[in-house]
């Protein structure tokens, strides 16, 4: 199995990229000029496949469902009781709904915690992307809960692994310090580094989660997790807006991998733009999530590449932050740093995730600089074919099956918003 | 001429819509079942054009020119430079590039500010969109600079007045308070009144540019542009990120209308959200801009919508601020009645001036509330088909020379940057 891509712009040359099996065997002047498939980038710019550290995938079901409301409102009154009317089913067309969205915008790989997660991965498989997935660990520090949620989880993750696929590899989800028991906390941590498996954790999304810590707790959010041990190479932590200067210091010493979702933050006021600044100076890895489709309500990482730095110029009052080429880098090498997966960037020997984005459009005329083209003036739209693992899923905007995938998802998004 | 577009969504029924010559002439019911132009609507919604009340478009051309900078530096030393090579011709390639950009993704009417823009009123003419164009007048309070300034105005009004093209109006352009001398905004004034143009200049942009005015002036941005007499209904103000509650006041008083330009105030750290909330409670007419495309970097108003939402529910810290109905509004029946034009809905009699969006994508998947998905889910790709004075200007995404113009507009931008 060989696969080139000839003729593209590849880092301000025009190149070819020849893949082996499932990963980049050569680039220029070795690339071999003849391949099982041949792929014309004329006109056209390879980049690496888009990492989503963090996303609740099947909310696609939700998208439009309820916005521009209080979090908790929007929480008791439409989320959870739509979520309660989830079931496996509508879990696996909500992430095949997320997975299509996700290859028609570029995106390889995906950072997922929801529920029915079995089903999920069946989704994942199927689309030919990377998921790293965890059922959602909610304990609401009731003993018997926590039972029946380790339960599942431990069903969950063994279907997984029998999966024996490794673009769908499971990950170990507990919600959040304020809706999981200290105890499961650190069993789940426990059970994660037994299996080798990623943690996967929101952390100090907003001020009320930290100010609870410390009424509860009687520490901070970061300070409770690192003396339950739940602070490693192995943690991705999604949000961290409200860190301080120590609790990112923290992070640094522990290698902690964060998930900066900065549409989802803004969407729901979360109150605070993360501590970027202080964050890459500490030398924490920081990659991009666009977080659920219910609260941002796009899989677009093109979108949150964008906002991202908008956002910190405009926090900062500071216009030479967050760069194209700072944000661009969290979108891809970042988020896969931060999931251990051998990709994220273009070169020889790495795992054949890539993008070709269609240059012949107005949005990407003319061609000064391409990565402020790609984070500034792109969308997902741009994309114009899709490999994953060194398999195309998407060429020519052309994804198998797309419709299908609609009208399921739509008749199930109806379902579970109670409209039938 | 007739056109009907039939089954196609509108306001949440499946109807047809009538255009004959450039209006609505029926919907529903009463709409005819043939015309000499029939398009197909099944699986796609109609909405208003989008207006864009704020840019510069042929700054197209420096699109990823130089981003991530400190304003002046930016300006000093990128894009006065390039401005400096600008020639007639570029303008013309730069303002093609930017019609084409804008009606691919969903935009029938835009203000615009810039140079040579008898140029520009001819590339707007043979894009079938609608332009209300002004020559960007700066004297730097030179009186020889002035004179050359009216003179070059006055031939550029004379100009597009005499294509007497109803899609194409000329406007009067003072840049700013602190590019132009007190005598000439009179003047401008004046001579805009007496022609019965509409006037456009920026407005307190910056906090340096209100601190100046009271240094300079003795007075703020606002008090002293209405001593002067230059707020009235036809006056489109940009920006307007610092106006105080008393400045918001005499804007509703006046009837002056805004150009809210939310990505680039981001992307350029102008340091404070334009104060929304005020200016609808006073019921000002707020209307959306993107800015230039050296400062935006895209003219996709999809996104503009998008992040309109976003900054102002981060900025008040509250997520029911700033909803898609409203921001939605602003880029349609705002921007409209900004510029007056009789357009901006989908209604008997109004100017046929619509965009009919791809329902079938995953990110417009599921359908639980179509304003939500177009504002927070959708981008400029979801529009299939654009009409604008009753004519179809994009059909399938199709619109007819594009390849010639991304060509000739990237060789004019090489030679603005200086490359050749």
């Amino acid at each position: 199995m060989s696969l080139l891509i000839k003729d593209v712009l590849l880092d301000g040359n025009v190149t070819s990229i020849y893949v082996e099996e499932n990963r980049i065997a050569a680039i220029g002047g070795k690339a071999r000029v003849e391949a099982d498939t041949v792929i014309d980038g004329k006109g056209k710019a390879a980049v690496p496949g888009f990492v989503n550290t963090h996303t609740h995938a099947a909310m696609t079901l939700l998208r439009g469902y309820a916005d521009d409301m209080n979090l908790q409102e929007w929480l008791s009154t439409k989320v959870w009781p739509a979520e309660a009317r989830l079931t496996p089913e509508a879990v696996y067309w909500g992430t095949k709904l997320a997975c299509l969205e996700m290859v028609k915008s570029g995106t390889t790989c995906f950072n997922d915690m929801y529920f029915h997660m079995d089903e999920a991965a069946r989704a994942v498989a199927e689309s030919g992307i990377r998921g790293v997935l965890s059922e959602g660990f909610i304990d609401r520090f009731d003993a018997a809960r926590a039972e029946a949620e380790f339960r599942k989880a431990r069903e969950v993750v063994r279907k997984i692994e029998s999966m024996r696929n490794p673009r769908v590899r499971p990950a170990v989800g507990p919600h959040a310090i304020y809706t999981v028991s200290r105890e499961s906390l650190v069993e789940l941590h426990r059970w994660a580094e037994e299996r080798g498996h990623p943690l996967h954790i929101h952390v100090s999304e907003t001020n009320a989660e930290v100010e609870n810590a410390r009424k509860d707790f009687g520490k901070g959010p970061v300070e409770y997790l690192d003396a339950l041990g739940l602070l490693g190479p192995n943690t991705v932590a999604a949000h961290c807006c409200w860190l301080s200067d120590a609790e990112v210091q923290t992070f640094a010493e522990r290698g902690v991998k964060v998930s900066h979702c900065p549409v989802s933050n803004m969407k729901l006021a979360t109150g605070r733009a993360m501590p970027l600044a202080a964050m890459r100076a500490a030398g924490v890895t920081v990659s991009l999530g666009t977080d659920g489709a219910a609260s941002n309500n796009s899989l677009d990482m093109f979108e949150s590449m964008k906002v991202a730095a908008l956002l910190h110029k405009f926090a900062a009052n500071e216009p030479t932050v967050a760069t194209a080429h700072e944000v661009f880098e969290m979108a891809t090498v970042g988020g896969a740093r931060a999931l251990g997966i051998d990709a994220g960037e273009i070169a020889v020997g790495r795992l054949a995730d890539l993008v070709v984005i269609d240059l012949r459009r107005p949005e990407l005329t003319p061609a000064h600089n391409l990565v402020s083209n790609v984070v500034y003036a792109a969308n997902g739209g741009c994309v114009d074919t899709v490999l994953c693992d060194g398999r195309v899923l998407m060429q020519g905007r052309q994804v198998p099956g797309e419709a299908e995938v609609l009208e399921r998802a739509s008749s199930f998004a109806a379902k579970v918003a109670g409209a039938s």
